[in-house]
């Protein structure tokens, strides 16, 4: 177990009819006049932002509100919210919405207290030391950005999406209400599983070997989304698969599942090979959603690297599918593990697959043609190589990329 | 899953040499002048005080001490801690030690700003409102109390031992450094596995069905610890085996392990039968280690109690054990159950005995004329009849301590 600090201080308050105690919790945590940072018109149609007016008013909580943030948010929103907040001197920032809302709010929260501009978090990976405090009603469970240190923004100027990260913005309070997901469409909750467990995979296949604590944690969530997801996809109202899905998707990024696994004790654990693959694709074709990009990125990545270091994947294999290598006389060794990881992966994308998400970039339109301009801002924003498992140099990613066709 | 609240804030710095940091950790999370709390000896003889107290005035972080604290703390101690705070005007406590010795300071911390006696939060049940803040270097994994919202004293006066629990005093942060544990004796290792199974088990068996997430972590902590403990065992300074108990420890009691498996969304997850057996032995026979009590008490209560819901005792026999009811011709399925169920209570009670473990109360020097006392307390503290998992009178809980001989 490598050494570890890790401080997930949000309250989380789940449960049926949680977004009616907003406003009440809002105020025992101490929120003043707060941001309320909301999407394109989702939360309103459900009426669930109504909900949150009313709570925030019948508990004293005075807001201004600052809408349409859209998916794969966008710098200039922050830029526009950010100076709503100025003149209104709020106090706070209540996201409601999904992962995008939130790292919206996020990138406003700690824009705020900053005089440059805040594109410089993330273009320039200038430290973050101040931050309103964050609040959020979760509404589409994916990201995890209700208790992550992570927020990741979208230039389309530069055609690039990057991350920065501190726990200094982790939200102070996440409210988390499963019957408010019953209504998600089909292709949103399961781009939001896939998400959830690439969060996982990432920090487990994180070039650090075996941590037994942290490993069960990870794939014991693993098992619980692979079992809940096919539910929920069958009967959208199923409200312990939605709830299993809402908390799971908290701890596969909060880093609960990462602890003991980084090689810098203050960092997250993980190369996010995956994600650095899939951002660029969701930077340049902003239809691609995250985690249908994911559902296609990883099981490439893996079959590219696992070779790295087979007996990771043989734990994985064996604790998320039951998949053990079979030695025969003729089936050594080498051929056994290989088959046994291949059978995993398999198993993994054929998951994927099963839940409605793409198998091919192929599939979203792209053809290899399209691998140049991916790799130009891949290298600006990683540098070469990048990557914790293995580390890929640019042509290691193209090759990657051509595998996806 | 049912409804929860969860708010773990504790930073959690762990690792090689994290004892050293103490200080910097301190002055990082703002701690003015503190009360060093430590018990009877034994992290004075090791160096662990020496390293804390040349670390904080590396930091300039003053502090005054109160040693001494006992195992089983004793409130009277706990009121002579209060006045040295007190007339020292210290801002913060940190306490140095295991679970007695957190305990201790945890007292000390809400007893300062109150009034009245510090005894009221646990005979009376007085609610806490205010709190100094708490910190710990954790030198004995087991009570998980560097996270908890728990805090156990003893009035021998009253030949009682009661918890208080409150969320205002989980500690702000928590230094916990594997390699002091290396010379822990292992009649401490094995009771203090005990007592982190035992608070995983408590949450697991609580009167609610499967909650997916917090199941797959609570049997994964199980397992890792089950791998882990006989490890050190042979091995003391095997560094992965102690980091795993260590980190375990704290998640077998910070609550991740009981999410959505409590009755009230703000209280812990679990009836807490067995600590209530067990607490009435230890503060009738303080000579009894606590974990040493569990390890006797939990496999008693729960061949006393599986038939209330014998398929959370197959899960549990499933994830932990690989055990699964065999049904055939000559054995139906009530009977496939019997024998799943108590094959695994016999697992978990040989893994006890194979740590060193007692297993009945006569090899702690009791007989049967014991039991009468410890049921007149126990009614004073718990009420009639109590427990979540079966409700038990009186007559139940003497029929359990009957089968512990």
């Amino acid at each position: 177990m490598n050494d570890f600090v890790f401080c997930s201080p949000t309250k989380f308050v789940l449960g049926k009819g949680a977004v009616d105690k907003t406003g009440a919790e809002m105020a025992a945590a101490g929120f003043g006049k707060v941001l309320l940072v909301y999407g394109q018109g989702s939360v309103v149609r459900s009426g669930v932002l109504d909900r949150v007016k009313a709570s925030l008013e019948a508990a004293g909580v005075p807001y201004v509100e600052a809408g349409g943030a859209r998916p794969n948010p966008e710098v200039c929103w922050v830029r526009d919210a950010i100076a709503v907040a100025r003149e209104n001197q709020v106090e706070g920032v209540l996201a409601v919405g999904g992962g995008s809302v939130i790292d919206a709010a996020k990138a406003t929260a700690f824009g705020v207290p900053y005089e440059g501009d805040v594109w410089d978090f993330f273009a320039n990976k200038q430290p973050i030391g101040e931050c309103l405090p964050i609040a959020a009603v979760l509404t589409i469970p994916a990201a995890g950005s209700e208790a992550s240190a992570s927020c990741v923004i979208s230039c389309d100027a530069e055609n690039r999406k990057l991350g920065a990260s501190g726990d200094v913005f982790r939200p102070k309070l996440a409210i988390m209400d499963p019957e408010v997901t019953f209504t998600l469409p089909a292709y949103q909750t399961a781009a939001g599983v896939t998400d959830m467990i690439a969060h996982i995979c990432e920090r487990y296949f994180s070039g650090v070997g075996a941590v037994p604590v942290t490993d069960n944690i990870a794939t014991g969530l693993v098992c619980a989304l692979m079992d809940a997801a096919p539910r929920v996809l069958e009967q959208p109202d199923d409200y312990d698969a939605r709830a299993t899905i809402m908390w799971a998707g908290t701890l596969a990024h909060n880093d609960i599942a990462g602890c003991g696994r980084s090689l810098n004790p203050t960092a997250r654990a993980g190369g996010w090979e995956s994600h650095a693959l899939e951002h660029e694709l969701s930077a340049h074709h902003p239809e691609i959603t995250h985690g249908a990009g994911l559902a296609v990125v990883m099981p490439a990545w893996m079959r590219y690297v696992w070779r790295t270091n087979p007996e990771r994947f043989l734990d994985f294999a064996a604790d998320v599918f039951g998949i053990e290598p079979v030695e025969e006389e003729y089936c050594p060794r080498d051929e056994a593990v290989e088959d046994a990881v291949t059978a995993a992966i398999d198993e993994l994308q054929a998951f994927f697959r099963s839940l409605g998400m793409p198998a091919t970039l192929a599939d979203f339109g792209l053809t290899p043609d399209d691998i140049d301009p991916l790799l130009e801002t891949l290298r600006a924003s990683k540098g070469e190589p990048f990557g914790a498992f293995q580390k890929l140099t640019m042509e290691d990613a193209r090759a990657i990329y051509l595998s996806m066709f």
